[in-house]
């Protein structure tokens, strides 16, 4: 059954490359069988991550992304990962309304993953996903998050390339800079760049991005002037990230992504492991009894967790 | 040493008190030590969290806040969460600067937590910093989140009572619905009032927090207008909050939400225990090893976190 799925999934059947993400995304008990199989595949698809914050944009440059690599003969996925909401995929998304051009087309396959709200959500089931998208051919495959902050630097983890968007307007470089994402960014876009203070923007960015402390070695980040709604900049933006590919290859940066995003995907598992074995059991109430006394100020949350780590590990 | 400057602290002093959570922060050897006497103390702080997209306003309304209870005669401390950044502390925190009003007064306690960027930072440095306030007899504690998504789910986790903060303007209620951040609100408050589309906001706001699916019992988020820059609505949200806590104390749901956060503190501290155990030693590179391999496709992350764990608890 699950060898099934996965036969047709790389076949490129769009339906079974649905289900094995939802197998994935949801943990189910096939995942580990699904990793093992698709192991071997993986390592060929740029991954693209595309980040800033809400109202800048990003699906609609997603879109017009989309839209480049396919006429580059490219297959692309997007994982788009939202907070969770009782809204997600409901009418509030107009954003993704835009995407339904690409709905027929088999070349391109899109999915909306919940951010899970727990610590580990996105990042334990996002790069999972990836490597099915990954196994399965995709050359590119785009990550969108919404949000500002932490989900920022992990989605910068996950990929190849990170693009930082910013829309004009007096605060936002700052807001940018204050969001902790001028480190994260490998290309800054300036998107809507028909509305006023575009120019002043890129100004700020760039005094911004000298200022920063960097530690990717000798790239330093471009910036391209957009406006995603009309397709414009979106081949000056292509090309960038086709510079920052080659540097990525010619510097050796891109295995040491990769072994670094291998290396925080272990870690996240085998933490998840053990966090499950900690408390997961129904029956098992012991991190309850240690968190009550915690509460109650009779344990100090060290000793409690000391205590936890030791029946874990027993 | 560490005794003395928990002494110090206990009694008032802010130098000693700010060495404390820097001790704390930092993760130093001494923090056992240090939780271990604090812990009996805990547990009389009303914790509030005040979170909202960047540029709606939190460190004013941080500011007012701080200012409507010291006329109460309370003692409050602030812990504002700021991604980590170069600039953290510099001059492009101008909002900070309106804090030193306070700067001062020693019924004040102002700090500046960096967001460390790593799974779990501010998941293991914020409450313990929590604690020693709460310890040293801190009234208040202020919560102040930067971001959106993750940390806004994280900071209602902490807190009593949680703010979340909306400005006026077509997309903002839309914005705050899709970045999930309907669902950990006790309060809304509608800030910059004075903008045009405050009442639009509003009404939005209301048709969207009723939509939403609340887990809170049968409190019903009020919506409150202020202006907090010209102090306006001040009086109407410290009533909201005091509501709030009433209902907290009548429902049990105060108790609650302590032991579910005890929880939460026990864990997150257990993970980071075991995290550090499966690849923090400099000489200890089976982490890598594995990463290298997952990289190179040879082997699935799931068989690697497998034997990852396999020599963790061994």
């Amino acid at each position: 059954m699950t060898e099934e799925t996965i036969e047709r999934a790389l076949a490129g059947h769009a339906r079974a490359l649905a289900r094995l993400v939802s197998l994935v995304e949801d943990g189910a008990p096939e995942l580990r069988a699904i990793m093992k199989a698709l192991a071997p595949l993986t390592g060929g698809a740029r991954v693209i991550g595309l980040t800033g914050a809400p109202g800048v944009g990003k699906s609609t440059m997603t879109a017009a992304l989309v839209r480049a690599y396919r006429e580059r003969d490219q297959r692309v996925g997007v994982l788009a990962v939202d907070p969770t909401s009782p809204f997600t995929g409901g009418a509030l998304l107009g954003d993704r309304v835009r995407m339904q051009d690409h709905a027929t087309d088999p070349g391109v396959f899109i999915r909306s993953m919940a951010s899970r709200g727990h610590l580990g959500g996105l990042a334990a089931a996002t790069p999972q996903a990836l490597r099915v998208l990954d196994a399965a051919g995709f050359g590119v495959v785009l990550v969108e998050t919404v949000g500002v902050g932490q989900a920022e630097v992990e989605v910068a983890s996950l990929a190849d390339t990170t693009l930082v968007l910013v829309a004009p307007g007096a605060g936002d470089a700052v807001q940018a800079a204050k969001a902790g994402i001028l480190e994260v960014g490998d290309i800054f876009v300036v998107n809507k760049c028909d509305s006023p203070g575009a120019q002043e923007t890129v100004r700020n960015l760039r005094t911004m991005i000298a200022m920063a402390a960097r530690g990717a070695g000798d790239w330093k980040p471009p910036i391209v002037m957009t406006t995603a709604t009309a397709g414009e900049g979106i081949t000056d933006l292509t090309a960038a990230i086709d510079a920052h590919g080659s540097w990525l290859n010619s510097s050796g940066e891109r295995d040491r992504r990769r072994r670094a995003r291998a290396r925080e995907e272990v870690a996240a598992i085998a933490v998840a492991t053990l966090r499950q074995r900690m408390g997961g059991l129904p029956g098992d109430s012991r991190l309850d009894e240690l968190a009550d006394r915690v509460a109650a100020g009779e344990l100090d949350p060290y000793s409690a967790a000391d205590e936890l780590v030791a029946t874990a590990s027993a």
